[in-house]
């Protein structure tokens, strides 16, 4: 059932463009879902796009431009009026809706809201606009099924059909007093199971999982797995339901967040895939790279510093990046199990503790390995001395590495900044650094030079 | 509304347990969700988690066993009796049922499945233990809503109210034919909104996304996830409907996919959090830092190689950290982009296209870096010849590792390996041997000793 874009289908959309081919196009599209008109539209050249989404009907399209890549989405509209995307804006849901307003520039926004006809649903779209784009409030769409307590089923059912039109997919029912605060809910369940004459006071659930408007996106998508949600409402400070947040925006919360952190480990600055220009792709590596190189220069001073040394113990330059990479593995190691248990919300107990426990670990790989490889410079025909220096300082450095790899992320969570950026290339190059340091300092003790 | 595990609830158990103070323990719990629950079970001692499980009605244990932690579940199911796990399995939904039989030891597993009450249930469970987990038909349930296309809509709504009891959550209301074939889909709204003397033939939706029972998990997540589906049915190989996955769990394999690609990357083996034992994150973490000193003993005997350049050269010695360095986080860049963009299934064009573009961006990242590089040689005060020949080198470097970081990945995933693997230290490693060996050895071509 998967879709696949075939080079036939992308030559054959080109050609009915070329050829104004608009009653060909229209059908060959009529058929596919919006998911995949956007991925059709990727692959077309700019000018290609813009005309595909002129002739589909507003509809499809406001589907579709939700869909392109960012970077397609915001060259398409640039080219249409302020008018087209008002037509576009009145076919979406309101957090859809949003967040296209969200991206336009500040003259454009203003233009475009004042051309949308549906003024329940331009005042709306201004009331999201206010929040923050990764609080609960930036993920919420006011589209929503809201009962009153003091109705009776027969009552609910009919204003249910009247709202239910607005609504894409109704989870729960959401019942609130006169005032408008959340009081409960009722799921679709009981109300085809309940008897029509029933009051809803009577019937709905008062146990009701929520979220405040300003709550981490983050927190909300936590929220919302572990406790197998589909929807969640979302209240204001004073409680009253102002919205709610379907599942498939936590998806993709989820997978945006994993991928940051994932890009940012790997030392990629967040936001680009494998199809980005290779401008786009520099700007995202290359800081990074910068990063490496300074700790490469910083290397470099250390082992000159030490260069004396060399006639004597040339053997110890030569592990220098066996040591490195040792003290930059480890470091990324215990950094990323810490990011992840932030980031899972599943990290109990007290900074101490965990750095002893990463001591003992570290200490009990780091004299594995020193055995190893005391071994190997053993056997190699090394002397004893050399060996030992190398594998102490290993084992040293091992901690060290550990420790810094612990704590990193966890006073940068402390001060609010985001964990992940200490993994990757900033706890590896300040990892090198200071196993070096470390390494020709326990060396020089030892050997005694 | 956030669940908190504070030391005071945490010490009210333990208290109680000894005490023996069930009801006030039921109490307690009978308050709490079934994942806050799982959540005080983990930090419990395992003795004190049984007697919570014995003590708590089947329907609530059953979900909080599911919540666990792995090896909390693996323990406490060791403790109880078979029947007593029958009881647990009965509760419980078909996948999830099968789920926890499949981790029981195979003597273990037919105890428990004779001593299961409803012979329907553990049919529909020895039918989901055929497929493999990390299947379409291993993350299925049975439990679904499907209707006759030759019923009603009055017929409907009746055989609903008898399917929805057994169902948690009703999405979709699945259509069939006379021989079980899955034909479309009728919305809960559609229902809603429908005349009850309607026929169904006449008001489903013929178009339905659906999977087939051995699509992979992954497939069927970037399905559900561009779609925006909150559940899709599964069809076997004859198109009939076999059962449904729901995106709780597809939300799960979101997640894992990326927990586990995210630790690949940072070098951990899948499948540990930062509260495991010492042991099992040494188990997890040495591996990889073996790979990380077969490749530091690589760099040694590569440099010991190029010892006799020392007297002349020595400050090519002490960049190579630096050419290491480069190499990996080069290296580690593009293979992300590439398993990245292979878990998302949005890598189009060829290999060789692919290799062309790295080339250019490497040589663009390479050219930048070994200027910057060249200019701290020269006003170090190192000589021309030299800070030349490390600068090109570093440009070469560059170049070949992130060609192998583009390479290896894609390569891996043709032969259907985990490309993920070849992030992290794999890729470290093989560009640290391979970047200090082209490095010595262009160094040699162009200074010439």
């Amino acid at each position: 059932m998967a879709f696949e874009i075939t080079k036939d289908l992308l030559e054959n959309v080109t050609l009915f463009i070329t050829q104004k081919k608009n009653k060909a196009l229209s059908e060959l599209f009529s058929e596919m879902h919006h998911a995949d008109i956007a991925e059709v539209l990727d692959e077309l050249s700019f000018d290609e796009a813009v005309y595909i989404i002129r002739l589909l009907d507003s509809e499809t399209t406001s589907e579709v431009l939700m869909d392109v890549d960012d970077d397609v989405r915001e060259k398409v509209l640039k080219q249409l009026s302020a008018k087209e995307i008002a037509e576009e804006i009145d076919e979406l849901d309101t957090d859809d809706a949003a967040d296209i307003i969200a991206e336009l520039p500040e003259k454009r926004k203003q233009a475009v809201m004042q051309q949308i006809e549906d003024e329940e649903h331009a005042k709306e779209i201004v009331e999201l606009l206010r929040y923050d784009e990764n609080s609960a409030g930036g993920l919420m769409a006011k589209e929503l099924v809201k009962v009153n307590e003091n109705w009776t089923i027969l009552q609910c059912v009919k204003e249910m059909r009247i709202q239910a039109e607005e609504v894409t997919r109704v989870h729960s029912i959401y019942v609130i007093d006169n005032s408008g605060k959340l009081k409960g809910r009722l799921s679709l369940k009981d109300l085809l199971m309940a008897s029509t004459r029933a009051k809803i006071a009577d019937v709905y659930i008062p146990k009701v999982d929520f979220v405040v408007v300003n709550d981490e996106a983050e927190d909300v998508a936590n929220v919302m797995r572990k406790y197998d949600l589909e929807a969640i409402p979302v209240v204001d400070e004073l409680g009253i339901l102002v919205g709610r947040i379907t599942i498939d925006d936590i998806v993709d919360v989820i997978k945006e967040e994993a991928e940051k952190d994932y890009q940012l480990a790997a030392g990629i600055t967040q936001d680009v895939e494998a199809d980005d220009t290779i401008w786009e792709l520099t700007r995202a590596r290359l800081p990074w790279l910068f990063l490496g190189l300074i700790g490469g220069i910083g290397a470099f001073l250390i082992m000159e510093n030490f260069q004396e040394m060399f006639s004597d113990n040339a053997v110890l330059f030569f592990f220098t990046p066996l040591i490195a990479a040792m003290a930059g593995n480890v470091g990324v190691q215990s950094s990323a199990i810490i990011v992840q248990g932030l980031a899972n919300d599943d990290l109990k107990g007290s900074i101490n503790n965990r750095l002893i426990k990463e001591m003992l670990l570290a200490a009990l790989n780091g004299v594995i390995l020193a055995i190893v490889l005391f071994g190997f410079i053993w056997i190699y025909g090394g002397d004893f001395q050399k060996a030992f220096a190398i594998s102490i300082s290993l084992i040293v450095v091992i901690i060290v590495a550990g420790l810094i790899g612990t704590f990193v992320p966890l006073f940068l969570d402390k001060r609010g900044i985001d964990p992940a950026i200490a993994t990757g290339p900033f706890i590896t190059t300040s990892n090198d650094i200071f196993g070096i340091l470390i390494y020709f300092w326990i060396a020089k003790v030892i050997i005694g030079f």
